[in-house]
């Protein structure tokens, strides 16, 4: 971070890169975020720590999409990469990174799937990590962090009182805060959403992009490599309208947003089942509220029943088992289209940030057991 | 199936192929597994339905290839994929040919992944489908069926007892029967990992492929893969050695390869906890057999308390978080390469089939838990 306390972003030299890079360079290269290394920050390829990350799906939703009136949407699948979410992204870079400039061990709070990707990227890197979670993450996070072999610890809290701990932690024993926005590489790992979504699209940008938003590095990362592919030359126009998908049980930013505000205040005892997006006060607020009012883009808030309804509409209609926060993202299509908010011809990307599987809690499920020797 | 009782196998006019189909022309296709659509069954690309599947990592695990001196070791991730195991391949490929026959409804009995694939591939074609499977299958596995809409049923007993009932209540309803080998295109979708293998080692065939087998349509697949491929010229040379790996509680192939015969019997009592392992008769056990055989291939089981503690070795040192199913195969290469059967130079794919976050239950994690004002 910055020494007076704000993150720092990472910047390019896009007016030299500009020169001689096209999107035909792209062509042939290898399937994951490492595609776009030149908009990354890990200069030596003996850095890069990496298990086959991005490049995920950008998949029709015709069905979905038909019951919301809307005729062009589609699904970005985050819970196709390693650690089964998005965090994979930022963890890939941001250990790679760690790697770079020597970093031994490092320490962070997480809501589970930042803390199970990042733990996972560092055993493979061979550096030591220490992980502390709210206690009611993901049951499963716990498992991954565990078996890669970092320090985990539970908090009976949530994931500001997480921060607390890593905060004193990382003075008491020097380690590197890998903390959200407390390090300037995890953006640029979740940037390559954005990269992707333009290059799967063949460089046509779409007319929203809609993301559940916690500590909001997606989003802000999303609106970052949309302005540097702008600056290189490779999409043009007008930057799609970004979204902020928030629960009604937590929704600082929304709050910020119909206010008008910059910044969030903390929200009080937030709750949502989208554990991922429950962040009472995100670092970064102020930068993904820019990224909202900068694209004439908005913030919505979703509640619960509407996120397992929505859940249950998509594994039905689409065949795709999405996170909680992933049917938070297309609640809120069906809201800002029914509100007329999107138009019925216009192309919309919906993030789901990470696979279905990891929350098994979620649905209830009550199947008919049968004998072996019953019929149906 | 034949009315003999035989399966049946799709056979492709290679030799007009040949004439005009080389590796180039794949460059610049989707990342997915129909990129290779020439040598797939579906005849209209209309009838497609897919989730983005296939074309996933093959990953480099140095240090686990070190620890168990062996010099060029990779995973191919099947984690990496939609519903989380490489069953969603003969799903995408199955439910779309179903499609484009006709079929309105189907049925399959499943140890869990299988059924989970085929019936959010069906919601998303807009099929009915039926599932049983047994009440020990993996219970995220009932989640994904059950969101989808399928009619789920659980059996008290084996996928050989599910097996049994659906194969009643397809005759009664005159459902189309998706078993495992019943209709011929499950095996061309998973035959894709097999292309994958190939074009992702630049055409040059490893000399061993290691896959763990309950059903087996997987190693089938994938020999019928290499072959096809040998066939249009695109690679040369031997064939890999194929290897089986099944559970030392469930190891029928295992049984019938040590005593050279070309079917398996009935392995009673069969348990472990690599569920998906858990067949004990495969339909295709000759096919297996068969490929084992003319690879100069073998058969290996593995206990479970060797898969637990390769599945921790794996996510230390190389950051992945495996199946047990996965696990097992890593425990057969590490077996394999002590007793001299694998050369320390040979180039090694093991194929990890599903994502570790399938199955909760198989780690046990205890952390620390803090209150709020607590240090570390």
């Amino acid at each position: 971070m910055c020494s007076c306390g704000s993150p720092l972003l990472v910047d390019y030299n896009l007016d030299e890169l500009q020169k001689n890079f096209t999107a035909e360079d792209l062509k042939g290269r290898e399937n994951s975020i490492w595609r776009y290394h030149e908009l990354l920050p890990v200069e030596d390829r003996e850095n890069v720590v990496s298990l086959g990350e991005g490049m995920t799906p950008l998949v029709s939703f015709t069905n979905l999409g038909e019951d919301m009136s809307l005729e062009n949407l589609y699904m970005k699948d985050e819970g196709l990469i390693p650690t089964g979410s998005f965090k994979a992204r930022g963890a890939a870079v941001g250990v790679s990174k760690a790697t770079e400039i020597g970093v031994d061990e490092l320490a962070m709070p997480t809501n589970g799937n930042a803390g199970a990707a990042w733990s996972l990227y560092s055993a493979r890197a061979g550096l030591q990590s220490t992980i502390v979670m709210p206690k009611d993450a993901p049951e499963i996070t716990r498992t991954e962090v565990s078996l890669s072999g970092s320090n985990l610890y539970l908090v009976n809290g949530l994931i500001s009182d997480a921060g607390k701990i890593v905060g004193k932690a990382v003075k008491d024993y020097n380690l590197y805060d890998a903390s959200t926005l407390k390090e300037p590489y995890r953006i640029e790992g979740k940037k390559t959403m954005g990269l992707e979504i333009a290059e799967q699209l063949n460089w046509k940008l779409p007319d929203v992009i809609v993301y559940p938003t916690g500590g909001g590095v997606g989003l802000i990362g999303i609106y970052k490599a949309l302005k540097e592919l702008k600056t290189l030359g490779l999409v043009e126009g007008s930057l799609p309208r970004l979204v902020a998908v928030q629960s009604t049980g937590c929704a600082p930013i929304v709050q910020a947003w119909e206010n008008g505000e910059r910044e969030s205040e903390f929200w009080n005892d937030s709750s949502t089942l989208a554990f991922g997006i429950n962040v009472p006060k995100a670092l970064g607020d102020f930068l993904v509220l820019d990224a909202l009012y900068d694209t004439d883009g908005c913030a919505v808030a979703v509640d619960d029943q509407a996120i397992l309804d929505e859940q249950e509409k998509i594994a039905g209609l689409e065949g795709s088992f999405v996170c909680p926060e992933g049917a938070a993202t297309f609640v809120a299509i069906r809201k800002l289209r029914e509100e007329g908010w999107i138009g019925q011809n216009e192309t919309v990307v919906g993030l789901n940030t990470g696979a279905g599987i990891k929350y098994p809690d979620t649905v209830q499920v009550d199947p008919e057991m049968l004998e072996k020797n019953d019929t149906l």
